[in-house]
């Protein structure tokens, strides 16, 4: 055997996490691609057979009090808070993390403007490198709030802070990079200059410990498909922290956010608590997988998932270079662990036509255009030996 | 056997729909609450089992492609489109219906203030008899866009357009009474003021013709868990109509709605045609139970749904006239078919503490705040002698 293969060997069995990936449903390839889709949790589809037959089928509309529906926003939200470092009654689940990073970022602009007492924090920055959904929303959010629009890279944010920055919306974990970048610090200079921070974890939550409590954030929103295993299109989490709730002014203030939601009430009166980040009728099915989902995490700690997340990382890295020639490919993650998310980035300029040949022998990851390859290292279903195979074949197809 | 029953009987044996009962999971109690929550169609179950199992469980990422979901909010779009008769492209399925309403509302006044050639239609009327969630929203969609918001009953919107009105927010059925309001009048009287309207068809979508492209409509939204049967908390539908799409300028600019969404680029470009309603990943697993839930209506033309509705509505009517002492409950939706929608609103005092005892009997209405009891008829899945039982039962509550 070659050196990786016995090092992968000895990791594996090393793994105090390997059983869990007797969790999920899977097969004999390697899945190197949950940081875009989750893989099924093994206890999702009886529970929404349960959801769908029993619940909707049996007992029809008697389900939104008898089966807990109508309360399973904020319920799956407290499920999701201690893998965020979130203490309870902080997170709604609901909407797409796009529709959340608009209710985010309206909600900071205003509050960052009342307590400046006035309109002159115009400004919103927003991460440059960021998926561009968020640039886009923020276009919007700032269009909506009279506020301008100035990309920078989170490098370039505290220098950038003036007192008409109202809001800065930044990402956790670049989604093409990798790269993680340092919110107590980022959150903290924000803050300083009486701006709102909204944090984006699409990337971070369910692979790192985010501390979001700890290090003071106010605002942030997340989406539960990669590493939260919730399924296709789950709703996305919004955090609210318990000191801002009061003052959180949405600028989609749907009945299910109303103080009396049944009242029927013709004036808006928004619910106590995180409550207000609701808008409508929530999404039962997607809702109650995804909460069903997040048993997989039942007995795991976020550390020992970070632990085994940079253990995986480094050793992809490692078997990269002993099997891909030097300059092949070349990486696009930060080699620091401080910096790195769970996911490797590989540039090569066909990494299109490779990521295709990867897929049809069994490797999943993806591309991301022009030249990117993309793997995510789940901690709870990838093990050691997936990750050196994953090189070899990836060797093999640059080779080829 | 008593009058009604005789009718009841009569009336079953001749309709051409009762078949159809058989495509939906029911027991033995009578439920006219479909306006709330529909029935779960038979089909949903195995189709959701497949989409959990095989298309995400087996295929993963695959299914974006493989599975048709990237695709799927506008391709059960065109599903919902002939229900409510409107030809292909106009109708994408996702968010939810107060989501909906916010990106419909606030395209309606950037459309209205891009004709008249400036900032100078500045108000919104809103239907103030509406569903609150309506009024709340479109009191934020005036606030994001510089308006003023104006309740007015819909009888009295006519006379009150003028040359500042920028939009109009209408229900076709008002959801406590059950009143059908004329869409081909008010849509040209609003059209006529340079207005946009914006139709709310939660509680006409399925339930009765509703000919958006005959009567000029450009921009509606609706719901699809109550008569389209699609679940609990299912996505919305928004529609834009062919000539006003390409100034469909929406406030929520996920990347979905992008002219290359995986062009992952910086600036933002609304796609074609009315994929630029979408906003951010769409939810798979609702959505798809939607398509599946569609399938109930092959070969089901909606003029003939609407004769059956209304025939179920005036035959309960005249039960509960037949059996219920005068005075005791007063109907408060109209009489006439042409102001009447698929459901009859009863008032009575005690309306809480009868629907209480109807439920424990087995008739399934709702009761909304503080005095009405609402009766939902589907149709696709309630018969006559539904009617008469619901009726008779409710009469012998309402004896004591």
């Amino acid at each position: 055997m070659s050196e990786p293969t016995i090092r992968a060997e000895k990791l594996d069995a090393a793994d105090e996490l390997a059983g869990l990936r007797d969790r999920f449903v899977l097969d004999e390839g390697v899945y190197l691609d949950g940081n875009s889709l989750g893989a099924l949790p093994a206890n999702v589809p009886d529970r929404i057979t349960d959801v769908v037959r029993r619940q909707w089928g049996g007992l029809r509309i008697r389900s939104w009090t008898e089966s807990g529906w109508w309360t399973a926003p904020e319920r799956v939200g407290d499920r999701i808070a201690p893998l965020v470092g979130a203490a309870p009654g902080q997170i709604v689940v609901g909407d797409s993390t796009s529709v959340n990073v608009f209710k985010a970022l309206v909600a900071a602009v205003r509050m960052a403007r009342e307590v400046s007492g006035g309109g002159d924090r115009d400004e919103i920055l927003v991460d440059a490198t960021t998926f561009p959904t968020d640039g886009y929303i923020a276009g919007s959010a700032a269009r909506t709030t009279g506020c301008t629009l100035r990309p920078v890279t989170p490098a370039e944010v505290p220098g950038a802070l003036t007192p008409r920055t109202a809001a800065v919306l930044l990402n956790h974990v670049d989604y093409r990079t990798g790269r993680l970048y340092d919110l107590p610090s980022l959150t903290a200079a924000v803050h300083a200059a009486g701006a709102y921070a909204v944090w984006d974890l699409c990337h971070s939550a369910g692979a790192l410990p985010v501390g979001l409590d700890d290090h003071g954030v106010r605002l942030a929103v997340g989406c539960t498909y990669k590493y939260l295993n919730g399924g296709p299109g789950s709703p996305a989490f919004l955090y609210v922290r318990h000191d801002v709730q009061e003052r959180f002014d949405s600028p989609l203030p749907g009945w299910n956010s109303h103080a009396e939601p049944f009242g029927m009430r013709p004036e808006y009166e928004p619910a106590a608590g995180v409550l207000r980040g609701r808008v409508g009728t929530p999404d039962i099915l997607s809702l109650l997988a995804l909460e069903a989902a997040l048993d997989v995490w039942d007995g795991v700690a976020i550390e020992a998932v970070r632990a085994k997340s940079l253990a995986l990382t480094d050793f992809f890295l490692e078997c990269v270079a002993a099997y891909v020639p030097a300059g092949r490919v070349e990486s696009l993650t930060p080699a620091a662990h401080e910096e790195r998310g769970s996911q490797v980035a590989l540039r090569c300029p066909d990494a299109g036509d490779v990521m295709k040949r990867l897929i049809a022998r069994g490797v999943v990851g993806d591309f991301r255009h022009p030249d990117v390859l993309r793997f995510g290292f789940t901690p709870l279903y990838v093990g050691f030996a997936d990750v050196e195979r994953a090189a070899r074949v990836l060797a093999e197809v640059l080779a080829g």
